[in-house]
Formats: C-alpha cells, structure tokens, sequence
C-alpha cells in the first residue's frame, strides 16, 4: 500500500548501487550482479577490475545477465560515487579514525531511509584480499561491519553484497520512513570539492606543513563525514574558506 | 551477567541527568523526581525554577524526596550542562534548521549508548507552556520527539520525564554495548569554547558582518551537533582557527 508522499520500494532501490573496486576475480562480479537483482537492485559499479566483462562473470550471473550488461565500469572511486549522497564502505577490520561504524542492519536501515528520503545511495566493497584501501574508506561517510564469527570471518565477497541488499530491502519493506523536513544533502562532488578547498587553505594559512596534511585530512574527512554535510553547508564553509584565505578584514 | 569490560545498568544510569529548564510548577518538579526514580536514575537538574524548593514539589515527590533533595539548581543551562558528551532536547514542535530529530526509542538508546560508552547525558526539558527556547534547543546535538496523538499532543512534563527515563532504561537492560574503540568526546564546556572561537574569527575574517552572525552560528551548532564533536577534534579546529585568524603565512 502506499498513499501520496510515500515511495514505492522499487523506485527507493533503484537509488541504491553496488560499487565493487578493484575487483580480482570476475566471477564474484557475475555473482554480485546475481544477489543484486534477488533483492530488487540493479546498479552495479565496478571500478577497475582486474578483468571485465569476462565469460566467468557472465557464467556466474545466471540470470541477471541484464544487470552484468548494465554494469558501469569506472576509472576511479570518485567517479563511481558520483552523485551519492551516502556512501557506506563494508569492511571486516577495524580501523584507527574510521568514519563512523555501523552494523549491517543500522547500515541497511541508513541506506532505506535516504533512499526513501530521495537520496543516491552507495554500498562500497574493496577486493577479495585486503578489502578497501584507507583513501577509499575515507570517501564514505559510514563504514559497515558484518556480525561474522570471531573465529571464522571469511566472507565471500557476493555474499557479503547479497547481506547487505538483503537488510536494506527488509528495511525498505519493514517501512522506512523519508526524513522529515530534509535539506538537499551534498552530494559526493561537492565535498570533494568542500575538501580540496579545505586543504589549500589549511596550507596557506601556515597551520601545517605539507607533509603532515594527509593525517589532518583523514581528521576532517571523518568529522566532516559523520555530521554527512549538505548542500548549503558546504557552500557556507568554502565562503567562509574563502574570507579566511584572505587574510583578516581592514576596517 | 555481566563480564569483564561491561558495565552495570546502574552505574550507566547514574550517567544520565534530567535538566529542567524554567518550570513553572515546582509540583511537576516534584512529579520528575518521582519518574526519575522509578527508572533508576536520581540525577535531577533544574534552570532557574520560578518557585524551588517548594512544599508541592516535596508533596509531588512521594517517595523520592531523595532525588528532589539532591537536585541542583543551576543558574544557566551551560552551567546544567557542564560536563555533559551528549544533550538531548524534548521538543513536540518541528523547527526550522533544528538539531538531528529521533524519536524517543532512538534517542534513549543513544542515550544508553553514550552513557555505557562512560559519556554523560542529559535531557533537557522546557517550560510546561512553551518549551525549550530556541537558544536552548542549539545548545544539544540532538532532539528527541515523543509519537504522541496528532489531534491531542499535551503531555504533562513530568509524563514526558518519565517516558524518556524509561525508553533509556529498556534501551540500557536490553544490552545497550559500548561504542567499539571510542574517542574521548567533546565536553559541553569544550564545544562551548569552540563555537565563541569560531563565531569571533568569522567576524575578524570579514566573511559576514556582526548583525547577520546568529544565522550562521546555528547553522554551524546544527552541523558539528550532528557530528558530535571529539575532544581532539575541537583542539584541531581552534588551531586551525588561530592560524586562520594571523592571516596567510609569509614564507
């Protein structure tokens, strides 16, 4: 049932993509491509496989040979996350200074409720082996955990996307609910943009030398990250980055 | 049960503060005191009470004369607040540019959250007729917002006291976990220190002229509120801030 105002979980998840970076094996792209499509999603990302398009992710899709050919294959993370307005990066290890944790049923519920609310949504996941680079995690606002056991935490890398489908289509279903009174939140291209400004200007002003600014930047990526900016905010800070840059005011 | 490394439910309780602000009837005083006790919390804080200590607020208290001895009466809310990682403020209107909304289930198991992390909260509670201020409301990182009848949304400040002392507590009994690999959290005092900071360099800089800055500084409580502040983080942002504030950097 749905009246006016409310959104069809299609329509929802269709502003959901999987993104898959640096991809080792194509056959995990096929069989990504399968578990989108049993939960309702179709868009899926791939960002510099190692080998793609390729006959053993077409074998593996079974299927959702529609949602393989529609995958778009992109250069860079950046490019991949054109557009969103939340970002969520699976990872298995605990990082020092990590955007905010989530487990993947907060996380699902995170991913309906933008979704619903009208955002773009991206769920991030790294290679078979070592999972997603630092640089890529701090691109996303949330980083997800799967409850795995303690002993035994080897997810496969489809399965690991068919979990976190799964919990944002039983959220999606279970109702989530648009945020009330929402503000357009900044989309990815934005704080790019927020935070390249951010660093020039950190720089200038003497505050720190080149070489340290990497760990400062992590700081604000995950502080910035968290508070997930929007759109006039973001344009409220480069102002205000803007008259700093200039030096103080003569009267 | 509870292990190694856990916490008691009590000993988070004792965590959480109810902050009064500017009651009108010292009996609801007295009704609060009651409520707290009820869900084992005992610390109660009021603002600039208009009659406290009072013969009705001890009659209301049945019970919890305990609690109501040992409140403290504060002068300001930044003085209710000192010391405190986590405000919550109870609103039933929607505001405009308001901190981050959650309904009660959320907000007490943020709450919990915070407290069994070894945070200290407070709710926050305004007048019987009107509320909290606006002034007020900016000073917490969140809102809470009680499901309440449409068509018939009065609820008695005490009744509203005692919901979210026990949306806290079910949330803490429930098994509310610490957050994993916490960062120390930014005291009010802290944030305070901070916001006085930025609002004087925006000034110097030239980016808005004095008459405009109250705006601005809401939209900047709004946005690091969400992000709830590290104490780490404001000693980074007002180092950035005094280099901001000398100028560009002569080579």
């Amino acid at each position: 049932m749905s009246g006016p105002g409310t959104t069809e979980p299609e329509t929802a998840l269709a502003r959901v993509r999987v993104v898959l970076s640096h991809t080792t094996h194509p056959g995990n792209i096929g069989a990504a491509a399968r578990a989108l499509k049993t939960m309702g999603l179709a868009r899926l990302v791939v960002v510099n496989p190692r080998q793609f398009p390729d006959a053993q992710a077409t074998a593996m899709a079974v299927g959702a040979d529609d949602v393989l050919d529609a995958a778009r294959v992109c250069a860079s993370l950046d490019e991949a996350l054109a557009g969103t307005t939340l970002a969520i990066a699976l990872t298995a290890r605990r990082r020092d200074l990590s955007p905010l944790a989530l487990d993947l049923r907060a996380a699902g519920g995170l991913a309906a409720t933008e979704a619903v609310s009208g955002g773009e949504v991206a769920f991030v996941f790294g290679t078979e082996m070592s999972g997603l680079s630092n640089e890529e995690v701090m691109r996303c606002q949330r980083v997800a955990h799967i409850a795995t056991s303690a002993t035994f935490s080897s997810l496969n890398l489809a399965a690991a996307v068919q979990l976190a489908a799964y919990e944002t289509r039983v959220a999606l279903l279970g109702g989530a609910a648009p945020e009330p009174d929402r503000t357009p939140p900044a989309t990815h291209e934005e704080v790019e943009s927020l935070f390249a400004h951010l660093e020039a200007s950190v720089v200038q002003s003497g505050f720190l030398d080149p070489d340290n600014r990497r760990r400062l930047m992590e700081r604000l990526r995950r502080l910035f990250g968290r508070a997930r900016l929007e759109s006039q905010e973001v344009n409220i800070l480069r102002g205000m980055l803007s008259a700093w840059d200039q030096g103080p005011h003569k009267k």
